[in-house]
């Protein structure tokens, strides 16, 4: 997907958002800002918005020499999704569609997105819980769910990609939904935002259940330029691909690939171009796979 | 006031719903916008948001060669007005107190403002007409009523800056209700956003009830610096001044002068530097003139 203007002010509000966490100093968030406008006056539109997010954060990191400002928002999520993990788990094995109730909340858990958020605020327990709740009825691609279910039944080596941590808690119910045996599922290589990598994995317990490999990259996204060799050879290997998050959606629409994207619409850019309302719950099949 | 970093995607909308006003050239979108984002990355942050709009405004007059890009929509606005005006008269021709449901009124047209708004279809006939009937109930400084009563008593030479057209048929209303003799009223020096300038006047037959004069400046709000002479003299001279809007505001609440500002709040970071909520009406005399 390409960059719209609209994604502009979602940019530097990240910026400042990340900015915030690393340091008080007033001074340091100005130039941070103007440099992270000047990068934006310069930037590639045909490029999808994590490139740009990508080379953003990488510059604050270079900054400031603050490489996790969201390390102990991370973990906070990770904290409460396990703390919620019991009930949700009770929930997928008393449904009557067990893989559809736990496609749902980890369609749900995508909701802990604090990149994409207009106010940080917004993502909080309530909020949260709320989304939970409501994923359960929400209006949902029920034909898609069947496309989807005869595709995890088909494939022999299935790449989950991750997005955020806490979410990847809610991840693992569907996990527990599928042959974890021909599943890798996939996390960033290095902290952005509140992305989930490996320490969110061993922390949230995903480790033991499935095989774990990180993309190599410190893009909010699925940037393949900027991913290992290895996650590429990966990837290209595959014969499924599930994808969580925006930030996926943005890097990977336009693969070539057998994608289906599971994610909560956060943006109305996301929204005009799948086609739906901001709030939605989306599980879209990739239409270039076809 | 100074600039905060919340104004910066302000400035980014505005420059946009400007420039698609004068083409749909999506390349020429994209150039003003890299532009907009380099001069921003620039700028001084101490000066007011109305600074930074100007040089933004001269931009994109300088770019595309169009002067009035909102010259329908300020035609619109204040035939909307007028036509509003007989039933608005009659409110306060009616009211126990006239002088207060003008003032009311006047705060009410402050919502024709297509430089502060999120998205500019909230700018309609409808909010327009919600807006009018709400400012009549609305909580509402009572006190300072009574010292702007007094001071337009006292007053011998008063300027009314006006800001919106449309607005201005609102303004039409309060000025009715002063002693006329007393009163010039001040439009914009050339065309900016939708600000009114000599023509809305004409328009609106402001100017042939009151003396008016323009402030010589290009920019959304009272910038004093690039005011012509005359204007700087006159408003040196005037012992009262009342001030419309969100522009005159941002750039005159530090001025030490008698001051009453009139405007309803769209912005949270106004909202802010002033201590009250977004949509709340304002009527409030300068600090620094006490």
């Amino acid at each position: 997907m390409k960059t719209y203007f609209e994604c502009i002010p979602c940019f530097l509000r990240q910026a400042i958002d990340t900015i915030r966490r690393v340091t008080d100093d007033e001074a340091v968030h100005e130039q941070i800002v103007r440099k992270v406008l000047f990068a934006i006056s310069e930037m590639d539109m045909q490029k999808s918005p994590p490139v740009m997010a990508q080379r953003i954060h990488r510059l604050i990191r270079g900054f400031t020499g603050e490489t996790d400002p969201f390390k102990q928002a991370k973990k906070d999520s990770n904290r409460f999704a396990l703390k919620l993990f019991p009930e949700l788990q009770k929930k997928v094995d008393s449904s009557d569609s067990p893989l559809e109730t736990a496609v749902r909340l980890a369609i749900a858990g995508n909701i802990i997105d604090l990149g994409a958020k207009h106010q940080l605020d917004e993502v909080n327990d309530e909020t949260i819980c709320k989304t939970i709740e409501d994923s359960l009825t929400a209006p949902f691609a029920a034909d898609v769910l069947d496309d989807f279910r005869e595709a995890v039944k088909r494939a022999t080596d299935i790449l989950y990609l991750g997005d955020n941590a806490g979410e990847i808690v809610f991840d693992r119910l569907l996990i527990e939904q599928m042959p974890r045996g021909k599943i890798t599922f996939v996390v960033r290589g290095t902290p952005v935002i509140n992305d989930a990598t490996i320490v969110d994995a061993q922390m949230t317990g995903i480790v033991d259940i499935v095989n774990v490999i990180d993309n190599g990259s410190d893009g909010p996204g699925t940037i393949l330029k900027t991913c290992s060799d290895e996650f590429r050879r990966r990837f290209e290997a595959a014969d499924l691909i599930i994808a969580k998050g925006q930030g996926n959606y943005e890097t990977l629409s336009g693969v070539p690939k057998d994608i289906f994207f599971l994610l909560k619409i956060k943006c109305p850019v996301i929204a005009r171009d799948i086609g739906c309302e901001v709030g939605a719950m989306v599980l879209q099949r990739n239409a270039d796979s076809l």
